[in-house]
Formats: C-alpha cells, sequence, structure tokens
C-alpha cells in the first residue's frame, strides 16, 4: 500500500479528554489484518442492563456486517454486549465467506466474554472486495480481553482510522432529573462521504438509562441533522454505521419521553453527534477548507436541501473554494442544477458577512478583492437565500484539492 | 488569466475537414471580449429558406442568450438568420444588463446583415456574473460580415473554444431520396459537463430540406441519447445550447416523417451528434481516459441510466481510473448509492472482455495484474450487469485526475 501523506490543516491539535463512561471498557490491539505496525482492532464491553441503538448505510450494497448490526439491532434486548471493528478491510462484497467471517467473529468474541453472539456488533473499514482474514481478529480476543480499560477510548478511536489524519472524538454532559449524564464517541471517516449516511463509522457511548425505543428515536432524528448534512465527495459507503451506547449507570432517574431530561439529553447527543459529523468533514481527504452552506428562503426545506446538496458537491465550486476564487458564478450554476425552485432574480449569495450578489446580478457594494480576501479563511459560510418561501437547510463540506486526487488514486496501489 | 496547460492524449491529431453545408457562410475574428490574440466571436449566416431547431440547459438560472434562444426558437418561421456566438464571457447571471446585452447584439447584427433581430440567435461561454461588454461584439460586426466564407467553419470553431484543448468538429452524409444530404457541426466543452445537458455549445448545420417541427423533434430525440449521456464533472452550465439549422439547399426532396429519407437523416444527425459528444468528454478537463459506462439488466431504463449516472459521477470511480487502479470495490459502492434496485448477489461486473466481480464477489477467474493491465488503456469500458430485467443505459465519461484540479482552482485568478 501506498504512503499517505495527508496532512491536514483543519485537524484539532490534540485528542481531547473524554471522560469515562461508567459500564464501557475499551481495548485496541494490532491485529495485523491489513496495516502493519498500528492498532487496527478496537473492542467496546458493554456492561449488564446496556441497550443499543443505531443508524446505517442506506446503500443498496451494504457490507456483511452493517447486514448483521441491522438484523440484530432492531428490537434488541437489554443486557451485556459488545461492539468489535477493524480497520483495513470492509468485508464488504464478499460474498458467503463475508458473512461466515462476521459470525465466526461474533462466535469466537462471545465465547471469549461470555456474551451471547446476538449481542456482538461489529464493523469493518477499509478495502472492498477483498476477503477479510477474521483468524487475524479471533487471534486477538484474547489480547483484547486483557487489554480492556475503562480509559481505553483514544486507542479505540485510533485503532479504527484508514485515510484519516487525526482520530475524532467528543464530549457532553447532559444535567438530568436526578444528576448529570454523560455521553463520549469516536469516530472515523474522510473518504467517500455523503449523506445517506457518511462513509463513517462512530460510536458514542452513554451512562444514560433509557429505552431502546426512546434512544433509537432520538439518534434517528439526529442523524438527520448532523451526518446526514456532511459531504466530502458525494459517494456513500456499503459499510457507514454509527452505534450509540445507553450503560443505565447514571445515577440520573430513567429518562423519559417528553420530559425536559428527554431534551437536555437530546440536546448534548446532538451536539456530540454534530462536533463528530463536523471533525469527520474537517479531515475530509485532502480538505484545506471547511465550508459551512446555508440555504434559506426555499419553497420548502427539501428544496433548500436539494440547493445545499448541489452547491456542496458540486466539483466546481469545491476547485474554486480549493483555488481561494470567490467564483460565485459557480454557485449560480449549483443553484440552478438542483432541480430546486430557483428564481434567478430573486437569488441573493453570500460570503460570511459580504453579499455578494443580489436580484440577479453582482451586489452592487461588492469588490472582487473583498471576495478574494474572504475565500483565504481556513473557514467559509456560503449563505444563499433563494426568496421564495421559508424552507431552510445547512450542509458541511470540504474543498476539493489535489490532494483529494493523490490519496484516492492511488488508496489500493 | 491564468496560464492552462490542459494537454489532452485523447485530442484527434487535427481538425476533421468538414464539407461545406450550400447556404451557410462562417466568420471569425479577433474581438478581444476577454482573451487577447486569439479569435473570440464567431458568426454563421443562414440563407432565405432556413429553419432552425435547438436544445437547452434545463438549469433554473439560465444565462440571457439561452433565455433569448429559447424564446425566439419556438414556433420560429422559415427564412434567413444568423448565428452569433462568444468566447471568453457567458453573460449569466447579469441581470438587466445581461438581457439588454443580448438585445444590443441582436439588433446590430441583424442591422449589419439586413436579417431581422428575432431571427439572430447567440450564445455566449465563459466567466457567470460579469457583465459581458457587447460594444466590443457590435464593434466587430462589419470586420465578420467581410470575412464570411462558406469555408469558414474551422475558424469558427476555434472561436468559441474556452478551456478546450481542442476545436470540435464532425460531419456526416445521408443518403435520401432523390440525393445525399450533408451535415456538418462543431462543439464546445471541456468542463461544467453533466446531462441536462452538458456545458456545451454545439452548432449543427445541414442542407436538408425539412420542416422546423420535424427537426426539431429529431434534435431533442437525439439529444436524450448524445449530450443526455455525457459528463465530465457532473456539473450542469447556465448555457447550454445545441442549435441545429436546416437550409434546403439540398437536391434531394423534402424530409417527411416516417419515411427511408428520415430514417437516413435522422440516423446521421445522431451520428455526428455522438462523434460530438464523445469529443467534449475526451477533452474533459484534465482528461486522460475516456470510458464508457454500459450498464445492462435493470429494472428499468430509468433505474439503468440513475446506475450509469453514479458510476460515471463517481469522484472516487473517477480518480481510480486516474490512477489505473481497478478498484472495483468503488463500483460496488457507486451502485450501492445510485438509488437503483439492487441485488448485491445479482451484480457482476465487467473490465472490457474481463469478468471482474459476479454473484456478490469476486469472479473465481478475475486477477488483479488482469485488471490493473487492462486499466493502462486509454479507453476502458466498464460494464455492469444487474440482472433484474431489461433496462439498459450507457454514459460516457472521463477520470478526475489533478489536470481538473488545476485548471479549476485556479480558472479566474
Amino acid at each position: 500500500m501506498a504512503k499517505i501523506t495527508h496532512v491536514s490543516p483543519l485537524a484539532p491539535e490534540r485528542f481531547p479528554d473524554l471522560p469515562a463512561i461508567d459500564g464501557v471498557r475499551f481495548a485496541a490491539v494490532e491485529a495485523g489484518v491489513r496495516y502493519a505496525g498500528r492498532v487496527d482492532v478496537m473492542l467496546a464491553e458493554l456492561c449488564e442492563g446496556s441497550v443499543v441503538a443505531g443508524t446505517f448505510t442506506r446503500s443498496a450494497t451494504r457490507s456483511a456486517p452493517v447486514l448483521d448490526c441491522q438484523a440484530k439491532i432492531e428490537g434488541a434486548a437489554t443486557g451485556r454486549a459488545a461492539i468489535l471493528v477493524n480497520a483495513g478491510n470492509s468485508n464488504a462484497f464478499t460474498g458467503a465467506g463475508g458473512v461466515t467471517a462476521v459470525q465466526e467473529i461474533c462466535k469466537a468474541t462471545g465465547a471469549e466474554l461470555d456474551i451471547a453472539p446476538e449481542r456482538i456488533f461489529t464493523s469493518s473499514t477499509g478495502v472492498i472486495g477483498e476477503p477479510l482474514k477474521w483468524q487475524r481478529i479471533t487471534a486477538a480476543l484474547t489480547r483484547l480481553k486483557e487489554a480492556l480499560d475503562p480509559q481505553g477510548i483514544e486507542p479505540a478511536a485510533r485503532a479504527i482510522m484508514t485515510t484519516d489524519t487525526f482520530p475524532k472524538g467528543a464530549s457532553a454532559v447532559a444535567e438530568c432529573d436526578g444528576g448529570p449524564v454523560t455521553i463520549a464517541g469516536f469516530a472515523k471517516g474522510s473518504g467517500m462521504i455523503a449523506p445517506d449516511m457518511a462513509t463513517m463509522l462512530v460510536y458514542i457511548f452513554t451512562d444514560a438509562r433509557i429505552s431502546r425505543p426512546l434512544l433509537q428515536e432520538m439518534v434517528s432524528t439526529a442523524t438527520d441533522s448532523t451526518f446526514n448534512c456532511i459531504t466530502v465527495d458525494s459517494d456513500t459507503s456499503t459499510s457507514d454505521t454509527l452505534l450509540v451506547a445507553a450503560t443505565g449507570r447514571s445515577k440520573a432517574a430513567e429518562i423519559t419521553a417528553g420530559t425536559p431530561s428527554a431534551k437536555a439529553f437530546s440536546e448534548a447527543l446532538h451536539g456530540v453527534m454534530l462536533d463528530l459529523a463536523h471533525q469527520v468533514v474537517r479531515d475530509g481527504e485532502g480538505a484545506t477548507k471547511f465550508v459551512e452552506v446555508r440555504v434559506t428562503g426555499a419553497a420548502s426545506d427539501d428544496d433548500a436541501r436539494k440547493v445545499a446538496s448541489s452547491i456542496a458537491n458540486s466539483p466546481l465550486v469545491k476547485t474554486a473554494i480549493a483555488g481561494e476564487d470567490p467564483n460565485w458564478g459557480r454557485i449560480v450554476m449549483a443553484v440552478g442544477k438542483s432541480g430546486a425552485k430557483a428564481d434567478r432574480d430573486l437569488l441573493s449569495i453570500s460570503f460570511g458577512e459580504i453579499l455578494v450578489a443580489e436580484n440577479g446580478w453582482v451586489a452592487p457594494g461588492y469588490t472582487e478583492d473583498a471576495g478574494a480576501e474572504y475565500m483565504k479563511r481556513p473557514e467559509l459560510l456560503i449563505s444563499v437565500g433563494l426568496g421564495l418561501g421559508d424552507g431552510a437547510a445547512t450542509m458541511w463540506t470540504c474543498d476539493l484539492t489535489h490532494g483529494y486526487i493523490s490519496i484516492n488514486a492511488d488508496y489500493r496501489s
């Protein structure tokens, strides 16, 4: 495999200090699934009384572990559980052998931890279409079990990275009835990122006491405005997985629907998910800019989303941003092709606070110099007003650079 | 403007010898609209008895000249006419001033040639959002008129180029009842190319005697399987225009619907359009590979088109092709995200004659070496079978390279 030098200028200085979650232990080891000299398998063990919710890619060519997780998660019981993830091979499009690999991993992990295989959730990320050497993973289980540690979240976050340049973590505390509820999670993903969901693996843990159906509802709702609103390259993975596990160990009362505690908890969960989603975009393959696209005034929210998506996925808009070129004409183009209702003469475009275009033409006070100066920033806001109604949507994306081409033209070579 | 060095290895050795079309004269001059030291405005004059048909971008932010052409072309009469095109400025999103520019150009061109302004069709291509200096065009009209020449098609084809690396021309002769009918045309376009239509200007001329409605019907039908089946970067221009003019000067009888002559003529027209469409893809910004994506076995033609489009527009597929990496896993991904009905275990993928994957996994006889060897070719065929029905679609695209980034990250700088 080629050496990938993907240095993101948008990376945080260091992995955040994440709180331990009562009832969860982590481990990460080098199993040699594909990479050498780095941790590539992580295990999270969940205590008695845990519930697990999740959302998954809607790809028609979903990977074997995704299909297995989906089958297990609906109506899953409360109890001990574990999550096992490997990097380097996605076990996607691997035929019957791929299904066997998932079964063998779940069986062996369950035996090692004394947990039913139906309560073992696995994910795999990496190359598509190559047989997963699952024996390398099962051979590492004893070492994984011995390494389990409530403080082990950072190595776990590092173990699931592929082309990521930094591990991604976020946490929050919600003040609930009876005490605080803590949430901590991590994610990987930097290419093959587009709504529905992005090419991502995301694992979030909380000590909340909450029923599985309520947790699932909150997770599904929050996914729509976080991970389903980011795009790096419009490509959707076969492996996207978000799992949220709640151990019930918090001293707070059980969180029930419609209460202030539910509101506090779901806001905290949304915050963690949005933070992780933004980190994925910041680490977009080759990214040098973080871009928020905010669309208002559309005839409907759906139309607003079409326009935001069209802008955020346009190669011409994204290369202009890479070149720090305030080429707002390409934004006009992207609005025009979006399929949403638009009236050229009602359209307005702003870069940050700078009004660029309105009434079907460049704004009277706009200067190219002001636009060019704004484009030098590492974080950009592109606002588009359609002037038609109340529909609104926000998406986050990055620029399209030589780095993206370099990473993806020789990923496997 | 930055110097663009975009050398396409897929360019033809030279512009083809195109036949003169009886009743059409061409001229091209340096008007200094934006570029210096090159021809940038072309004029085509059509004789008495001519009809004009056309198809246009469906963008909601269409340029002023496109809107003007569309208004004029529906139900347009038979008679003298002219087509005037400039490069360097697209006169798109230029407000009321843009409309004025089109009116002034049509008025002045009409006066110079003694043709009604309603019979002057204009196009503009280039930067969006900057006022078109139309006075530079009208100041060149006398020179254009003096240069009119039946043999002047190649300079006209060169005058409308922007980031194109070569002028694109094609011709055909149809044997019709009473004699041959000749067709010759040219096109420009290499970025902002995607169905609906591509970012293109296309002008085709024929000496056929044919009614405007029948010509329009043939042009619309042929557009769907030619220019609407190519993509460079999924971006759709505000300016796409295809005009087909018939002078009626051929010795052949009038072409009427349902006759062998109509069939011969429409096949020849389709051939010219497909040839020009392929040339646009070959000259795709930064392109080093010409790729045909052929999808069969879909539940419907519409589903087949979704899959073909998803593959042809996928940045990950296109960067893999750029890297000569037979990364068929990314094709699986693109099928999965397309929104079309697909069954992973019925899917088959081939590179040329090489069966790569079938039955949900890599094909037994496939070797990575064979795939890698195939990917070195400049012209590639990717075939996908869905195994579900009779739906089929073919699209043409190119790879996504550093050249695309270089061209588009500093187009205006």
